[in-house]
């Protein structure tokens, strides 16, 4: 998915946001908007969302010397995940369809992200989400393909939500490669954000190469490529998985909450939708 | 009031939101984003948001040719609020207190502001305005200056606001001069506008000479300084005349709906109050 124009101002929104978890000091993030402003005319717009955000983060770091201005904030959120954990596991116990519970659950897990301009309110989400219509659901393509797999890739996608994609590997048949990004970018999972989150338990745990807020192709190593390739079933998580690779064919499910217009305008979604949908299906 | 760092993402919104305006042509858009991408770091963040903001919307008018691009906008929103007009002109006659009616009214109408991001229902937002508490209420100050001065100096803000401005024009006692914007800007109103509104009716239009979204001083012509020094009693209208104006001493009033998190921060209330607030007081 190529970037929107509405991406532009968000990109100077999440700059300030990041910015100000690194410091207090206003002269300073004036002087990161303002690179960030001169740099944005050179980037070309075909890019994808989650390119020109590697760029601006890349901006945030160099200037600030700060690699993982979001290091407080996956910590909090990982230990939230990790004390809901249990009563999560009960609800999927205790629940009719524990696979559709378990991908309600993963979906909610997706509004943890401090990229998006949306609030969220964690407990309260979940409950919403485990009531709300699939605005696209693809769940049975999803159920086939998972019959057929010998094995299956995702995806991570933010720290915190990792919790509960654990709880959905927990309930799937098959073998499990879960890649989180080479470095940190937002607050979106790293391998360590992983292994705090119990995902060494329960999968093979890969980098992917790539240090975007999302996959994008180009940019990951030839190791995971490899594994992206052969892979019978891609489970991929949130918006900037989605922008890297909304235009790939093949067996790849995109599960997610749309928290962005430009990502709903782009799924064909209202805003606040949850999805599981298959690429190009 | 200086412009905060939120005010940087947000001038990116607003020149979006008046591109789309002017053109479908994406990338037309995105060649006046780009140039106010390299603008902006030029500028002082020193000034106000409404001197800013008015550099912003230079760039759209020269880069395009485009003067007046809510010319349409206005016209509808005028004609809205004169189609309300015979309706509100009732509420006010039938209410215990004319004059606070009237003054919530023109507050209600402040919310027809197309550089805030807010979005609005004006029949909605004007039901909930009449019964709102006004979060900072200098309304006996207010009285006892009305009653003292001889005449009142009213800066105007929005096009559509201005029939809303006229009704409260129409229960103050003494003889009023409206001031408007000397060039179009967002959709800020003009001489003609005011005129459209039937301000001329009720009050004496007097340009400012400012072309800004917001009365800068500096900016304003000398017939209208001098209007402004001797005013003994002035009511300022909505957000952009509050940037401008904050700081200054006298007998000015802010009438507005706080629409955007700074101004609300500045003034010290919520987002979404209405105030009816003496200058320093």
């Amino acid at each position: 998915m190529k970037a929107y124009l509405d991406c532009y101002p968000c990109f100077f929104r999440q700059a300030l946001k990041t910015m100000r978890l690194i410091t207090q000091d206003e002269k300073k993030i004036l002087e990161v908007l303002n690179q960030i402003s001169l740099t944005l005319p050179k980037l070309s717009f075909e890019a994808t969302p989650t390119e020109i955000g590697r760029q601006v983060y890349k901006i945030i770091s160099e200037k600030t010397g700060v690699i993982d201005p979001y290091k407080a904030v996956k910590k909090k959120y990982i230990d939230q995940a990790l004390s809901f954990y249990s009563d999560l596991k009960k609800l999927i116990n205790s629940s009719q369809d524990r696979l559709m519970t378990a991908i309600r659950l993963a979906i909610a897990g997706n509004i943890i992200d401090f990229g998006s301009d949306a609030d969220f309110d964690l407990e309260e989400d979940i409950q919403k989400i485990l009531i709300q219509d699939l605005a696209v659901d693809h769940s049975q393509q999803f159920y086939d393909a998972l019959e057929k797999t010998e094995s299956i890739l995702y995806l991570g996608d933010n720290a915190g939500e990792t919790v509960f994609d654990r709880l959905l590997i927990e309930e799937l048949p098959k073998p499990v490669i879960y890649a989180v990004r080479s470095k940190p970018v937002i607050n979106d999972a790293t391998w360590e954000d992983a292994v705090s989150s119990g995902l060494n338990k329960v999968a093979e745990i890969v980098s992917s190469g790539c240090d975007a807020p999302g996959i994008v192709l180009k940019l990951c190593s030839s190791e995971f490529l490899e594994i992206f390739r052969s892979a019978a079933l891609i489970i991929s998580k949130g918006q900037g998985n989605y922008e890297g690779l909304s235009e790939e064919k093949g067996s790849i499910f995109f599960l997610l909450k749309a928290k962005c217009s430009v990502i709903a305008h782009d799924i064909g979604v209202k805003e606040g939708s949850i999805v599981l949908m298959k690429a190009n299906g």
